[in-house]
């Protein structure tokens, strides 16, 4: 007997593989009694995620977990009613219940509205997977995906984090067609994704914002990723994915011995401390650190006391506003304070670093 | 009375700043005796060399330091000793001692044509520095080699120690174009350094290797970054160069965790070493490392033990051996020794990662 298309029995390897792995994790986990044997999958009606949708259900059956869809209406679109309604038939006829969760985006976000619409979208999602206690929540970002996010970090310049591109897995989210890093021939392409669509008989949506050359990764993914691959070689996706992978590997490790380093060097309670104080670090130490690990602490220092100060900026720092309190910390000399988003500002006093509401 | 023209002048402040920087080094080093006030510049005829060469004569004589010109003749093209002396010219009438240097490369060299020269001319260089006793080399790189950079170890998927492109200085070398990497105005772009050789009247030379589309280099720079510019924005090389710097920061760090971790790991005295063992590690200690410390004490143990094997290989390790090492010493259940190039295995053996030669 013939097994399926190799296109989807790749698909239902990397499913199986990430789903086996989300399982192994809950088997140490006291908290995983709060979940029940289901799944959800966030669908947007295009290919991908319809592809991880059928795939998923055909697998999860298989392992005795029941898969739900989640369908996000941002109503951004004229017809985004319409994509959402199309998204559900395709989805129970895959057998799936499905969500249709309509939410709205403040088209003037800071970060632009595609972040915006990705974050709202996140976030109604995993708030549907807590209250149906799905173990896992889906989505279906592939291989060109996480070229596109890399190349879009380099764009503008992008530290490590951002060059690390999307993850493969965070807590209960899993982007299986992302592959497992140690095959490639785990990750799917966004054509394979087309492809099983096209074998099950999917009927997928095409989001027109894909093709708008006003979007950034519209502009990456129909001119640049082309190019890319005529003149540098056809595995530059996978290249790209595996750059991003090693970088991870470097991220994640730096960025948890920051987060132990800013844990030892908090110095809230001390005796020195004024009104108006909202953090404050012990400056020696600091400046005993590496400058890798004194950045990471500089920033989750200031985005923490931004959260703790009253007037959130929604900007990002500046890397010259890192380097700017980095100097006070290895290099002072008695310079002013350092202004920073969200009415705050960082001085040096009585061997502390200093985060504090900027009056002025 | 008007200054230099503003481009020579940024030319001027990046030299002053990377040699005031190697001065500052050398007044703490006790092994500063052996130089003597003078410089070296790596000129290749080229428009950057020559506009470094210029401005270092300038700021040199400013500082109290002679200026030299080292000019590599590879012989791989038929005019190459033409273009040589016409470096010559050039670097005299600048008032410049020239060393014209004839070295060979190895045309069928394993890691390819372009990084053979590089390694040849960099090493004959490197020597004649010594010979002259030269406190610093400098190198013309500019930020648009920066972007190149970058790229071409993106399009190989390369690790972050690639990402982070080509170092500003290491010890004697010193590339002063490429800014300070604190201040984005202090580096110079390869037009910079046209415009100074036309403002200087300097008779450039144009490497017709640069322009031919056989070279990875030459297609990056000629069809890759253009593209990127129009599509992603004109501040794409600066970008590039910015996420090298910042990956850079971490690799540096975590390069000099790995190499601590190791020189604690050896176990090379153990009682059960056996003939034909290269090098030995304490393989718990090395599995309770993070991830990123183990394949970078994996990548430099391998390079040691093929060191200290009798064949070298010129090949470079692969990911996927560097991962199943990993696996003898995280996931251990009894496997097969791991081949490494260099005619070396690796194999796990009464709790040591035994690198040794493989007789098979």
């Amino acid at each position: 007997m013939a097994g399926p298309p190799q296109v989807i029995a790749r698909a239902r390897t990397a499913v199986r593989i990430a789903l086996t792995s989300r399982l192994e994790e809950l088997a140490d986990d006291t908290a995983a009694s709060r979940y029940t044997p289901r799944l959800l999958v966030g669908v947007s009606g295009g290919a991908d995620s319809l592809a991880l949708l059928a795939t998923t259900c055909w697998v999860g059956t298989r392992m005795g977990l029941e898969t739900e869809a989640g369908i996000v209406d941002h109503g951004l679109q004229e017809d985004s009613a319409q994509v959402a309604e199309r998204a559900r038939v395709q989805a129970e006829r895959l057998g799936a219940t499905a969500h249709v969760l309509r939410v709205s985006v403040d088209t003037g976000a800071a970060g632009g509205l595609e972040n915006a619409a990705r974050d709202v979208r996140r976030s109604a999602l995993e708030q549907l997977a807590e209250e149906r206690g799905a173990l896992a929540l889906l989505l279906g970002h592939t291989l060109d995906d996480q070229a596109e996010q890399v190349l879009m970090a380099l764009a503008r310049g992008a530290g490590p984090r951002a060059l690390a591109g999307i993850p493969r897995r965070r807590d209960v989210l899993l982007r299986p067609f992302l592959g497992t890093g140690r095959d490639e021939s785990t990750a799917l392409r966004r054509a394979d994704t087309e492809e099983i669509c096209a074998l099950l008989d999917l009927d997928w949506w095409q989001d027109p914002m894909n093709a708008d050359p006003a979007h950034l990764r519209s502009r990456v993914r129909h001119r640049v990723m082309p190019l890319l691959r005529e003149v540098l070689g056809e595995q530059i996706d996978e290249n790209l994915a595996r750059s991003a992978d090693l970088v991870r590997a470097d991220v994640d490790h730096l960025d948890a011995e920051a987060a132990a380093l800013l844990e030892g060097l908090r110095r809230d309670g001390a005796p020195s401390r004024e009104e108006g104080d909202l953090l404050l670090l012990d400056v020696h130490a600091l400046a005993a650190a590496p400058e890798p690990l004194r950045t990471r602490v500089l920033r989750d220092a200031s985005r923490l006391a931004e959260q703790a100060g009253s007037t959130p900026s929604g900007k990002s720092l500046l890397r010259r506003q890192v380097l700017a309190v980095d100097t006070l910390a290895v290099r002072w000399h008695g310079q002013a304070p350092v202004a920073l988003p969200g009415r705050i500002e960082v001085a040096r006093r009585d061997g502390l670093l200093v985060w504090r509401r900027n009056e002025t």
